[in-house]
């Protein structure tokens, strides 16, 4: 095994003629790599919660939201899913009595998702937790962290993300 | 829809008295986003090659490797991910007739996988045009990709993949 797997791919990008395109190879493989050392860590934390980070973010959107639910499109443009991937989330936080879903006041055709007092704990306290391990831990320097939010920032601007 | 649902996030986060764990959870949700934009531009550059990134990564380790052959079990040590998704990449690039299955010589508990010559062009092909389309690609500022590979570098570090 090579020290750095990734440094090791750039080497052979490089080697075969591929200079232009190695550093952003290095990058793009790296992005990949990180968002799944990452989510590895936030999962390991929200498991004993009986959620994953998908529904935590529902969960979280309901928490902040100013009556504490939620149209279903509004969830999906939100998080930036598939609505598919939305549907499920609320399938199973539902199934877990954490939310529950009701038809939407004046759209036949939609659907609210409204946070039930359960789900406001878990909410609580999977966030104490997360916090507590893993957001406010120091995994790299704070003026790095700043720095990876801005570059990203730029990805995700020219993605049209905001 | 507030102008950035991370920035938005973060704002929350910091009213709620979690302004220690407020830029983490910042970044680890654009490292989150991050990948998926990414991850989303090189699928759609390797669909028309009919493959898939987990399997693309399998190609060019074999590419790349001496005799354009490895065993199962490195596959998967050097590509970090679980053997049942190596052995799914390899059941798919099998079954298009870009990879095949040989026993190991010296261990039969072991698997080698070789890279077959159409293995080997769509692997050329798919690299020509992520190159051109993805990895050469101006999508953030030469300096601030070489940054970004440093940064994440560190979250590998720690997370000891070298």
């Amino acid at each position: 095994m090579p020290s750095d797997p990734i440094a090791e791919a750039h080497r052979l990008w490089v080697a075969h003629g591929w200079a232009d395109a190695a550093d952003g190879m290095a990058a793009i493989t790296s992005l990949m790599r990180a968002q799944q050392i990452v989510l590895a860590r936030v999962e390991a934390v929200l498991k004993p919660h009986g959620i994953t980070f998908a529904r935590y973010e529902v969960l979280m959107l309901l928490y902040f939201s100013r009556r504490h639910s939620l149209p279903m499109t509004f969830i999906g443009e939100r998080l930036q899913v598939h609505p598919t991937s939305v549907t499920n989330a609320v399938d199973r936080l539902q199934a877990a009595a954490l939310v529950r879903r009701t038809p939407h006041p004046h759209d036949r055709r939609s659907t609210i998702v409204e946070l039930l007092p359960a789900g406001r704990e878990v909410a609580e306290a999977a966030t104490a937790d997360l916090n507590d391990q893993v957001f406010g831990a120091p995994w790299i320097k704070p003026a790095e962290i700043t720095n990876l939010i801005e570059v990203i920032a730029q990805i995700r601007r020219q993605a049209g993300d905001f």
